[in-house]
């Protein structure tokens, strides 16, 4: 998946401003998954590690700019909201982290594609990691929900 | 269970710089639960609602915060750190927004603390809403561990 991993992170900060004040980047050399990096200093908890809701948010969001950027391609403006999710917290975070969604399955991407063509809304699970030092310290599965902006044809 | 709001809120502000981008606040006059509030300009998300990550922040920093306070009165340091959450996003949220945890039941509460004194850990799960105008907008439950610092005697 090709990206203008700039234009992607300037999005992020200009729709969503808490992305900036979480110093949250996209990386642009992944290829089989989304990337996103966080800073830990403006995420830090009362522990100086990383505060669970950063780690969510950097979960959910890389689920979110997954689908965002893959469904750019077609021309067609969506809403993509999260759903619901879970999530594991495994490991402290000691330093700056970063939130790695593979892609989903050819298949069940196809399914979803096609379910929000034809219906104009479709849902998709996704899991993300949230590693620090190449070390998975959260794990966070969510289901988003895609809805077609434009009237169907 | 009383607590001093304005310090929460300084407490939260200082040790979690997040929740001041976020413009959340500890309130006051809630006397069954915990309540934290937080603004929607900071946390837009590209639809003009609440950004996904916010509310998951706003519910996971509720219970800690409940946990917090209600643990504060034994004198002793203790490190809570969410383990796992579960949450669901029923609506929108195109306001302000707050987060409400109730205290859990006192026998469970009860059954923390004593764990908590004995083995120096202990877990308690916590259920959260977001709510906006009234209406509950997401749930998040919480399983929060807590451990001491301080040597056991």
């Amino acid at each position: 998946m090709e990206f203008d991993a700039e234009k992607v992170t300037d999005y992020l900060h200009q729709h969503i401003p808490v992305t900036q004040a979480m110093q949250i980047k996209a990386v642009p050399e992944a290829k089989e998954f989304l990337k996103l990096t966080a800073k830990l200093a403006p995420n830090l908890n009362h522990q100086e590690t990383a505060f669970g809701g950063s780690i969510a948010s950097l979960g959910i969001l890389a689920g979110w700019t997954l689908i965002h950027i893959r469904l750019s391609a077609d021309n067609v403006r969506y809403k993509i909201v999260i759903q619901k999710s879970e999530m594991e917290f495994l490991h402290p975070i000691e330093s700056d982290f970063e939130a790695e969604c593979h892609f989903p399955d050819q298949k069940l991407w196809d399914q979803f594609h096609t379910g929000l063509q034809r219906k104009g809304r479709a849902r998709i699970k996704l899991e993300c990691a949230v590693m620090v030092n190449q070390q998975v310290a959260a794990v966070i599965k969510g289901t988003f929900v895609a809805k077609q902006l434009e009237p169907l044809k």
